[in-house]
């Protein structure tokens, strides 16, 4: 950490904070610029509290240069995580995934239908919410545990590993039984509590980035997971939140590479989420094959419009085994 | 609800969505324009759902003039929700309070040094957070149910109303028992199993908004308390993230009386977390109350040098002191 | 345009708004909706003016169907624009361009080096800035006219078109006669005279979107120079502003798809400025390509860790002559 | 300069960096770091430039100390600048000061009308746009010059001193002969030529933040002016871009208090475009004298509903002068 003093700092301010950098046991080295004295912090491990020198008088600014995370980072884990869902493999250097389904489980013809969609165009996973974020209480709150046991059924029947939401601590276990992969949310990204318990389940979980969620943040929440136990972590990208609204969010698309420098875990991407408009979700796809994504996560529904939840951003099976094609393709060529 | 479609949208394309309207049961009223037909969905009772629209050859977009959330709004009931908490009425019409105490309760002696400081200077309420979320796992994490009880210790030796972040639902009852008002935090603003099983609770709910978002989620989330039974909510803005980092988050105060012709639940303000900075506090206190506030949340620390968070942006004893003499003043002017 | 009524307003408000909206010469189609009364203005050809409605008791909101731009959309111009620089077509349906270049012409030294990777590697077209925007006052501001001079030479000698940003209206004439494509910077999309000084060259013009201009404004800035006599416009996604900050800006991909529904003129992407970090470049410029971009423009600078501007984000020789044999590839294979 | 090694920078990386900051003249003080090595750069004087450090192997991140303007700062002129616009004097510690008028002169007999009223009230100046940039070109673009000559006769007859904004460099002798106080928008704030050339000016320019300008940028293009010899300068906050559209922008109050500790240049609010509800405009103009503004700018008009521009944000008469009698019983109060 760097303490940027004051430039009217006085040497008396430049000592004390001095003394208290040492009170803390750890090396202070003063750097005279030419406006003002900043003092380096030495001989730290990890990130250091700023509390015992805020306050000190000429004290203007602290520089972080190490961040509120580690485990998740490849300076202390270079290689890359493979993460295993029921058997499939997911990881930075491995061949991109494909998951897909509806947004909501609304019957078991619904999800059956879209579970054969998915697999007979060669989907990886089945993805579907049995309990859904709305932003208002007066629309359609998903099926719940029923929703849950329909998901385990389709997996039997289909023979693709499934991935749902859990948006409550006591839904862990339950979900944990019966789906391959736990989904928490880009509203509960922050919800550290949710994060924690789920750190103690032996699946892997798919973390979405928060809506206006900083990267620093992102790796923190998956921090708490890798901290508390749990190293079969996802991410997902699913756009941000910005002052345009044309689209229904800003898919923040360079973040994959970027992210890939900086961490083992894999990423994927959510376009569907991000973009929320159905004719561009197969071009967006593509694009992120091509900046290196662990896979992506795609809304199809047997029929988009009938779906209870997020139809417009839906892909119908014609449209999803087209995209699924050109996607093969390119694959080929990357 | 407004159908808005393409400039290019053929009679046909008309004719089958006035059907889909009516096949609602609503009534469909096209409005030929210069460029393009709106047709107006009519006989609605509250939120149209779109989806049975979707899809529709020639549709182009979607207007909504209902909102998501009805019972918070002042059109379904004009006169204000004064909510009380331990005695201390919080309203649009009432006396403006302060909410003062620690970000964090650290001890019995922190916690007991900061609600004298309160009392003796006419605070109405005591804060202090016992379940802390924190961005990264490798921080303080609050104290706890310890920290619970020494608020309610708090409450009785000082005779001051508290508050205090619930961050899991099986929290919620013990908390309900020893404090006044529990608070949700701006990172669960949108954790809606957290304000389901909130609104079951018989106290008042201060909702904080979430870090990006829009007026109308803010309001649906509150919507969730008030549908789910606790119509005692206290609203309170802490400011939004935006793309300037000078200061901690940008503090929105023009929502204040914005709120107030729209809803008739209060709205409060916390300017310590909006702005972090310890010396612009006082000034952005009082522009609080100017702007029509139902009251302040502070966060003031006996020795806001050693809080073991967000010393910062704490007010010290004395400081504290003068702010509220100072509000008291301007108190008196308006 | 839609007025959304106030659901306290009476029928005499009603009636007001109904007389107001004739008395412009449109017609007036009430819409009784479940709580509110919207009325519809029909009759209009292009944008409403709000202004005579404005403050007209009981009147909520108004909603606008048409946009405040109409040239460049498709709707009344379904057909690509291809512009044509120096002989190089660009265009939704040509094959994508590369525009290459250092961010700023240093001397002729290092404008003829870089000239000479971009020619050797297939690029397009030269950029390279003679008039720079820099943020303070304290760094160098470019060559000025005469490395609009230098630009002309390299042009002589290469044989590539040439593309260099103007920023006053006293400097478009000589540019426009010594390059081939005048660009507009993202800070002066909204210089509203050097658009309409601009629209009378005829010359190409390369509009970069302003670091937070939503789609809407972007169009109508475009909108100043069609109408203004000059529909040689390239538009450019450059990145735009948002709470993230470990990236330079964030680079919004999933526009370029919109865009291509929407509008005629061609859009290109600038990775570089968006990035902000070399090595994220030529993945980001494949996935532009993937997203059907018209083409991109990349810094390229010869020596980059010795260049004036932005060295961070421009690519070497040996980088550049990567990313092109790259992207070349991806072209066959998409 | 701070500059931040990889974790895995070898010895010999860190030996280059310093060999490059010593060829420049600087000294160079390694700090080693629990997980990296930072190495500070001393000596400078002012702002660093990162060009000759970049790209070397094993950098990591450059980390400024030194910010990009000087001039602008309390750190090198502690003492407030005094902007003294015919006669009327602007500051920090002066007298809050009201400049009121319409958005856009419109005729004679309007602008005598506002300039009436503003008068009356008390207001110090008279504003009114000549030149208005608007968003598309098919809407009112103000009366231009002939709008200058009538702000002139405005003054002669009602003694109050004018402000009006400039677009283009062109402008800026005529204005300056006619009217009292230069505005440059927020669609220009960086508009560096027009800046440059408003330097020469002999008049007190009063500059807006951009729409997305950090407070950095603000005083970096405040800046352009005091270096290039105009040191009577203005700074207008007038809201920013974010997220929320519920209002027009977000008004960023705090900021004034915070730039009163870094400027000694003043700081006036503009709540009218901020805020764009009538309504709501005198509370927010309250506010800004609370936190300390050395002014406010209000949009006045005869007849608000008939405004050519920005009607919905305009006070008409009786608000207006309620509007004043309410700040001036605040400001005994203060």
């Amino acid at each position: 950490m760097l303490i940027v003093m004051e430039h009217y700092a006085t040497p008396e301010n430049v000592k004390t904070v001095i003394a208290a950098i040492e009170a803390q046991g750890f090396t202070a080295q003063p750097i005279p610029g030419g406006d003002r004295v900043a003092i380096g912090v030495l001989g730290n491990h990890g990130y250091v509290d700023e509390t015992p020198f805020r306050g000190l008088a000429g004290v203007r600014d602290f520089i972080h240069v190490t961040k509120p995370y580690k485990l998740v980072t490849r300076d202390f884990h270079p290689e890359d995580t493979v993460v295993e869902v029921g058997g499939v493999r997911v990881g930075w250097g491995e061949k991109p995934i494909v998951i897909a389904g509806p947004c909501a489980v609304e019957s078991r013809e619904q999800l059956f239908a879209a579970a054969r969609v998915a697999k007979e165009n060669g989907a990886d996973m089945l993805r579907g919410g049995a309990f859904k974020p709305r932003t208002g209480p007066h629309t359609f709150q998903g099926l719940g545990f029923a929703g849950v046991e329909l998901l385990r059924e389709a997996k039997t029947q289909f023979g693709l590993p499934t991935v749902t939401e859990v948006m409550r601590i006591d839904q862990l276990d339950f979900v944990a039984q019966n789906v391959d992969c736990l989904q928490i949310g880009a509203r509960n990204m922050q919800n550290f509590d949710l994060l924690k318990e789920a750190a103690k389940i032996k699946k892997p979980i798919l973390l979405k980035r928060g809506m206006s969620a900083t990267l620093e943040e992102f790796l923190a929440a998956a921090e708490y997971l890798v901290a508390g136990g749990n190293d079969q972590v996802i991410l997902c990208e699913r756009g941000i939140r910005t002052f345009e609204r044309a689209l229904r969010n800003t898919l923040d698309l360079a973040v994959v590479p970027y992210l890939k420098k900086v961490t083992h875990l894999p990423v994927i991407v959510d376009p569907s989420h991000a973009i929320g408009i159905r004719e561009l979700i197969p071009v967006m796809s593509k694009a992120s094959l091509v900046v290196g994504a662990a896979g992506v996560m795609i809304e199809m529904h047997p029929d988009p419009k009938c779906a209870l939840c997020d139809g417009q951003q839906s892909l119908g099976p014609e449209s999803f085994a087209k995209m699924m094609k050109d996607m093969e393709a390119l694959k080929g060529a990357l």
